[in-house]
């Protein structure tokens, strides 16, 4: 077991007797101190400091990054998002869009589970970082390895650590297991951002796909008419804030040499202000999905006739037009529909054949949307059984026992 | 007066009555409760909050930004790092460095100078954005202006504004003066660092140019010989957590509508974390170059022969050898020195003769360090004039009543 | 005159003869080469390399930062984003919203002025930039300034410069007016990036305010009924690599030296790239927004009667009600519209009086839209008044002439 | 196989016949079209482009990220820059440092080979995200599949990939692939910014411990002496540009829907942008390492008795002194020795006695600075074993075929 601790500083907020007293004739200015300890963020390792070593607390803060109950919550947290969802609105159709515009129709718990898995693959991100990290620090001494006989393969089976780590000075003043983390939290910001952005939209007057519940509304203290989806503007906005915790880790590490320097003390707040921050949106998002009421019928009233044309396009080229041709020709009907102010599908068949034969007949053979929807078949397509399957799949990845 | 507040969401942390609950059956769940408040930092409007009105908090919070505490005690701290320093040390001449390489002898206060100049630009920054922040936004009303008559010309006289904000919808959803402010934080940041990293170089033993007081040093829990420059550490990390507050705000930013939209609370935790850091950063650097102790004879000691080659290229070209020439003559006696391992003003006479007659003549004609640096007499230079006239403009732009 | 060039490396991008020759037997290796030249960006300064020297290349590339071309053709940009539409779209009202959700009646000309106006703080910052960049650098030689009798102060009014620079090892490794510009182009980028999210949204079928001019179009190759919105997305988009640049610069400069390092040789590449990115960004959105079509009985059917609620508010406040009482009242009327599935202007008045006798009078007192949009008649308000006065604000803060 | 494009955007240049030119009446301005194709960088895709399908270059772009040649080129300096340097200097010792201040002796190797590890995790992290990214793509249509039967699982076999993707409309709008491969470049950029800073220190005349060979320096213009380590200085500089690049990207990813957005196109220039930094910047400094010289004599000389204090503080321990009571011993000893102005083992035994009796027998215990080092003989410490065995394991990570 290591006798002495690291020279990583005193991460206590106070220390009634500092170890290098011993050396200098006056004690640290009370402008240093209050820089030094700056932020009062090393009391969140304290149930890890059993021993009472800093050492101890150093190597368990390491791993205890990702195994701390802030992971067990962020995890939690994304697999409610990725859940709620999902399981109905498999019957309702709705315009899936492109460029912010109407492009082919497709399921509502479709478009919900293609939200789900760019959690998926945060949770794998974390999980191979969770992998990474766990090598065992103790026994680096300062810089250079301890000066006593610290039996470090003995540790790391004691305590559940992957690996030793590989090189005393380089363990020191290594935070990347900070910046992946940081960096995979940033990046489910991002994905908070787009479903919340796409969530706004959907909840405006102009779409009205979905309605938030009373309990997670605010109101207007100037317009008492008003409905707002504060929690979907936060999970946007919180991107923001995510992304700048790691510009700002790694904007500190820069140019900084191996080993131990002051600055990687920055680390810790960055890391806890991210947790923080996805462990008040992470719950908020899935509350607010939870409850969330969908319009099956404004999402049909959304669906024009014009979302048809790729259907039309295909059934030409199973006629036997090549689709570089058939594009074309259902591109002069819809320019033809728009002239007529008529919608795609009422075009008469008779223009329609007008523009080319086959066109006409094709006009003819369209189903119901629902035909339409079951026409994209292949696996990740919009199909019942496709999206059945995806749900299938994703209660399995997020079921219990089936962490990352 | 306006007689209704804005939009502006609840923050007070805990409202008993919302102003909303005439509307909703349900009030809002715990989850979304917390993310609304999500962050106390509101509560450092409050001193402001005189008329107990939401309306006048953001009015005020908004001017606020610049002309509180946190400004003085910024502007100040500014001015304490541009100043110490600074009037000792003319006498002191060391290598100044260009590429981490020893390149021309310079005064110490010289040097200190150079690292003041550009706080002097990040006052003038802040004092632009001052100026351009200070449009009154009430009487704004939720985004259409106010319903009720009020004399926005008379509340800016009253209040101290320079202009009322030109639109309504535009001003609930500007946050420029947050993102200049943040800049303009961030650049002070990076220019901290730059000293920071300087300084911690020049307390290294390698160097040995300045030893920080015992009361602005840390020693170590481990090596009982350490003496570390924490705050010179931490003042070249924080640029790191300044930068990544700007990034923050800019990224919430991006892409949201004009207007009020919830993103925008995210504004106020990150620019008091910016004023928070600066406000622990800048007295301790303050403290840590007031007490700093310097070494003229170490610096002397770093003044090597090689530093004399500008000044024998200076004289062959006084002599009329073409500069390019020059240049390369004075190369040539650059690698004799090397191979013969002699200083360069060492090279015996006949040798540097041998590469070219003015060059022997050139080597009998250097002066001492103090000449060389005289040399340098140009407005801005080395020279003893130089520094004086350049700390003297400085007193004037830190005096009292000197202000943005 | 300079009789020498500075250290500053060389910019050209393959001298012929390297200048430190004669110190070295061996050249430099292909790699260094390569890396020291990185980027064929310094051909950008050509044109201003009129004496063949360094020094002036850097002396005028500092100025040239923001008198350059590339300025007339940003700030023209800005200027037409700004002036284009705005004229037109006075009579046209549609909902203002506030958190994506309808708020209040506001005029089409008063959106589109909304957004000038952050373009016009753009150019106030740019011109702040241009003034504090005009130092003249030339006579500081490498760092310590010259040792030839320059006269700066000639040289600064022959140039156009406003002041020579103070220190020489300050200016020489000074990069702040390019961060500065950076992040004024960074704060452009986001104005962009907000118009352009809104204007996608307004394009939208379900909005249907705007539609794009088919030279401003694209479509797919894929559905033949699209319209996409190309322009704006960019816009939305391009504020990721502007931010990108800014981040960019800072960390590099973070925790480097004062006096110069190649390091800062970066410096142009992301400038460079921040002009390009505005350069192409600009007149398409210029031109975009210049062949918008509109939809005026689009925008008045957006305008649902529960954007009265305000006005209800307010005529109750106008009758005595006290402002907390009447908003609650008014969250009951919108209670009662939604449950019995009627506007809210359509409430029986006996239903209305119900609930307070002074709404059933106020919904009485309910005047046309147009009336609801005069009654914000408060300078920056919505009305007609205060829109024209904006415009004419405008017209003349971009008129020939009128330059930052 | 797929019969019909999808609809992400056209790749190519200027395409002669664009395929929705059915619908519309105007082509595209020029003003967009230049914004569309804004950069030439897809051209990059086109050796992929077998098959002159754009869906072709889409799926083969994305796992093309990391196939390419770019990657072999960065795997390969990625070793190189780990590989060199390491072999020799295991004899040297010279100090190493925390906070900047020498604190232990070790080996030069020990140093150089704490810099290579990261560039391991770096492999193992695009190897996590190589795995992560072979989703096919193809066979999604534009949002919600094919409408043809594709047999996605045999095109996912044939091509190469791990799986298909799970959701068309995920994958369309997905970049997380990009994303995670700008953050581990962005990470081998931090990696090599502290690399290179320490070299830019080692390298100068005070540490004096590497000479950069005459090939891999540049000189001055300016000052005929000097000898820059250019190569160092970018190495620490580029850091800043491969964050600006992650930065852009997620700025651009923040808020946008689902599904294609045009936005999306700034991937590829991001992207490219970062490997072809990196391409310049690892041969670069794989060529200095692998030819710069080392001055061991100067690293000795640096080795201060002070650096003995960890030492006699574990002897202390050894002898049953309390840890905390031992380093106040050397402590004292430590100011004893500053005052009496001479190094730490010379103070007089009676002196070192007289503070403590175990410290004066410590004093004459002391051996060499080699036993100093052998002393940290724990798995990653300074000892010749130890850094034997990590030059060892690297050889085999690095080796042919361990490809990541």
């Amino acid at each position: 077991m290591t006798r002495h601790p690291t020279e990583t500083p005193p991460t206590t907020p106070a220390a009634p007797h500092q170890m290098w007293g011993g050396r200098f004739s006056l004690g640290p200015s009370e402008a240093l101190d209050a820089l030094n300890r700056s932020l009062p963020v090393d009391h969140r390792l304290w149930p890890q400091d059993v021993t009472a070593s800093k050492a101890w607390v150093h190597a368990l803060g390491r791993v205890g990054v990702l195994t701390s109950a802030e992971e067990a919550q962020l995890l939690d947290g994304l697999d409610r998002v990725a859940e709620r969802l999902a399981d109905e609105g498999i019957d309702a159709i709705l315009p899936g869009y492109t460029h912010g515009q109407r492009a082919q129709p497709v399921r509502w718990a479709y478009v919900l589970v293609a939200h789900a898995w760019p959690f998926v693959r945060d949770r794998q991100r974390l999980a191979d970082a969770r992998r990474r990290v766990a090598e065992l620090p103790l026994g680096s001494g300062a810089i250079a390895g301890s000066g006593f006989v610290v039996d470090r393969v003995l540790l790391k089976e004691a305590l559940g650590f992957r690996a030793v780590s590989a090189n005393a000075l380089d363990v020191t003043g290594d935070r990347d297991f900070v910046a992946e983390v940081l960096f995979d939290m940033a990046l489910v910001g991002t994905h908070l951002s787009r479903l919340g952005a796409e969530l706004v939209q959907y909840a405006s007057s102009e779409y009205g796909f979905v309605r938030l519940a009373d309990e997670f509304s605010t109101g207007s203290s100037l317009m008492p008419q008003k409905r707002n989806p504060d929690v979907f503007e936060l999970a946007r906005a919180k991107s923001g804030r995510l992304l700048g915790d790691l510009v700002a880790l790694l904007t500190t590490l820069k140019g900084i040499p191996a080993g131990y320097s002051k600055d990687l003390q920055e680390d810790k707040a960055l890391l806890f202000d991210a947790f923080d921050t996805l462990a008040v949106v992470l719950p908020a998002v899935t509350g607010a999905l939870a409850s969330l009421g969908v319009d099956p019928e404004r999402m049909r009233a959304a669906l024009d006739a014009s979302l048809r044309a790729t259907d039309l396009a295909d059934l030409l080229v199973e006629a036997g037009v090549p689709f570089r041709e058939s594009h074309t020709l259902v591109g002069k009907l819809v320019r033809e529909a728009e002239r007529a102010g008529v919608p795609l599908d009422r075009v008469p068949q008779a223009v329609a054949g007008g523009i080319h034969p086959a066109l006409g007949a094709a006009l003819a053979q369209l189903g119901t949307w629902e035909d339409s929807v079951e026409g994209r078949a292949t696996p990740g397509g919009a199909s019942r059984k496709s999206v059945e399957d995806q749900l299938e799949e994703l209660r399995k990845l997020f079921g219990a026992g089936a962490g990352p």
